[in-house]
């Protein structure tokens, strides 16, 4: 039986429209209270809310109900990659988002450094978020070590951040997480969850061993620990799917990392949604599909700051007539999962989502917020399902069967 | 583990009761812009709107949100198979509707005559429409077409429709349609896509030249496009997953065959709308689920034609009486997908549908249109899972489990 991507896959045609798809990472939030707004509903969002006149609304479901997303899942699904088929690890994400050009044979980890007491005791999760530069030097100075029969790449992300990569044959990509999540415990030790990944975690022993020893000085970034420890998984391409020539505008690694294992175009998107406008604007016509990435709903959302979500999802609103000026066939604006400030963390709440375009079935939501989007004739559906819609709506889906 | 229909297939239970599903072909619609009406929506609906009153709405998608479907998986959704497990060629539904005994080794091809010019370039698709008579002529011509080592059919089917069946051993029937679905373009040649099939590729290569020497002073019916071949799936019958005695009132022959595909009796059902009512009056005590099919919301969608199209929807409203003068224990009314007059096409957007009967839940909806099923309480739902709602709403399904 055919899964919903094969499908699509087969019904895709080419033509010559254009589809942009705005995420606001983490955009659903919640009300303080009953009776209240979310920081969507509080935001003044006049351009979002036109937008809802000519389109369709919604609420999508990452993954399943219930289930929070990390931004790797919850992406894959806006992609139409069904995430429960596809899991990949951050490590991964991380490593394609700065360049790092991973291989089949690459086991790669998402490194955090934080600070250890002497006991080895965390004691804060992220070293004080030391400046990029500091953690650049920590990261050339670990890049040195060497372990037994295998490459060790050892690369700076941003701040605190960094990509650990083992390079090697017979290397499993099965370990938990070292990162307890929680201050006052050590880092856990690297374990092998398969017997496959036994060689992987005890060179990962070893070099945790040996960045002890290499770090000793340099609190408070004096130790790390890392997550997302996996391999590369073959996934089919966007253009394979979708027949799109896709491009990706995002300003954090992550995100062009992931939108780089997709296959997309990743392109300069500068470090502003102006930059990022700019980039569409001259990216117009090389491209079909244009994925746009704004962190800061989501960032602001894990900082439990509601006035600055409201004040982050105001900025996107404000970038709509620039997408708009360009024509675009489909517009999708959603998020890839919910921030709610209230608890400053990703959560399972459906996500806001809006589509416009020439043939939507159009409802009576006329304000872009949670509580509109309920009452939409998008319902609430799985997100895998977000880019078929786009691509019917685009003209770019030939009938199924006869 | 289960799917959805081995659990039916279990759980059902014989009863008196009487369901009857009415499908009014591509009811579906779209208003022409933003804040207004659909076809159903303007359509005078007395009987229905009265009709939701004691019953229950919501949408169905036929398939999966963002799929256009033929009429082929629209119906088999709403008989409860899975679109996506059973595909059915439309040359095999369309030999069925014309009580071609499809065999295991026979391919069917659905064809459509079509003028070409001096250069083999299609310039109708459809023949300018002849009559059933000239086609029923130029088949015969056809049909005396003989091909090295298996046996050729060439049957009329209505207009410019005709069916093709190749039988014999070693025929695969996965070949792309022919039919390049528009002019200025000769029709593709018959191209095998799988080993298996490069035999019947072959003949039909054959059957094409011969075909041209035949049809070659017919114009406008001097070629023929070739769509929808197949061979015919192996499917559980409608008794086998529910234990009805099932019977489909269908006018047009396609709907005729994909009945009788899952096993239905397919009766005599007139040409009208008032015979098929007839009919139904005159089989009730024969079966216990009827099938009732009207096409004419479905082709006024297809040709355009906004007005003719709320027409027919009116059309479907007044043989409601009819219906409930018999006292079935379920009405269901719905489409096999949606046909909006301002995409002359079948479209993705979800199908309204209400269901009527003793035990509904019974929500607000009091007019029977898109925007008012939004709020229905069957909510959005995937087609398969009608057949399902009302056997249960018969009384007809045990409990799962104990």
């Amino acid at each position: 039986m055919s899964n919903h991507q094969d499908v699509i896959r087969r019904l895709q045609r080419a033509n010559d429209s254009k589809i942009v798809l705005l995420v606001a990472d983490g955009l659903g939030g919640l009300p303080k209270e009953p009776g209240g707004k979310t920081e969507l509903e509080t935001a003044k969002t006049p351009n979002l809310d036109k937008l809802t006149k000519r389109g369709v609304c919604g609420l999508s479901h990452p993954v399943f109900p219930g289930i929070a997303p990390g931004s790797g899942p919850g992406h894959l699904g806006l992609f139409g990659y069904d995430p429960l088929k596809y899991e990949i690890g951050r490590g991964v994400l991380e490593a394609l988002g700065i360049d790092f050009d991973l291989g089949p044979n690459d086991v790669a980890i998402r490194g955090n450094f934080c600070t250890v007491d002497e006991s080895g005791v965390i004691t804060d999760r992220r070293a004080g978020r030391i400046a990029s530069d500091i953690g650049a030097k920590l990261c050339e100075k670990l890049d040195k070590i060497e372990l037994p029969g295998v490459e060790v790449f050892v690369k700076p992300v941003k701040e605190y951040r960094l990509v650990i990569v083992l390079r090697g044959a017979g290397l499993g990509g099965n370990i938990p997480d070292t990162d307890p999540q929680k201050t006052g415990v050590p880092p856990h030790d690297p374990k092998a969850a398969d017997s496959d990944s036994e060689k992987t975690a005890d060179l990962l022993r070893q070099f945790v061993a040996k960045a002890k020893e290499v770090l000793k000085d340099d609190a408070p970034a004096n130790m790390f620990t890392m997550r997302g420890i996996d391999k590369k998984p073959p996934v089919p391409t966007f253009e394979e799917v979708y027949g799109t020539r896709a491009a990706a505008i995002a300003v954090y690694p992550m995100y062009r990392g992931l939108a780089r294992l997709v296959g997309m175009d990743v392109l300069d998107a500068g470090q502003t949604l102006d930059d990022q406008m700019e980039r569409l604007k001259a990216s117009w016509d090389d491209h079909d599909f244009f994925f746009v990435h704004f962190k800061y709903t989501d960032s602001t959302g894990e900082d439990g700051n509601f006035d600055a979500k409201v004040e982050k999802t105001e900025q996107v609103d404000g970038c709509i007539p620039a997408i708009e000026a360009l024509g675009p066939d489909v517009i999708v604006v959603t998020g890839d999962h919910s921030t709610p400030s209230k608890m400053k963390s990703h959560s399972w709440h459906p996500v806001p989502t809006l589509l416009a375009a020439e043939n939507c079935r159009f409802d009576a939501v006329d304000t872009f917020g949670e509580a509109n989007c309920l009452a939409g004739g998008l319902g609430q559906f799985e997100a895998k399902y977000l880019m078929p819609m786009a691509m019917a709506h685009a003209g770019r889906l030939e009938k199924f069967g006869a």
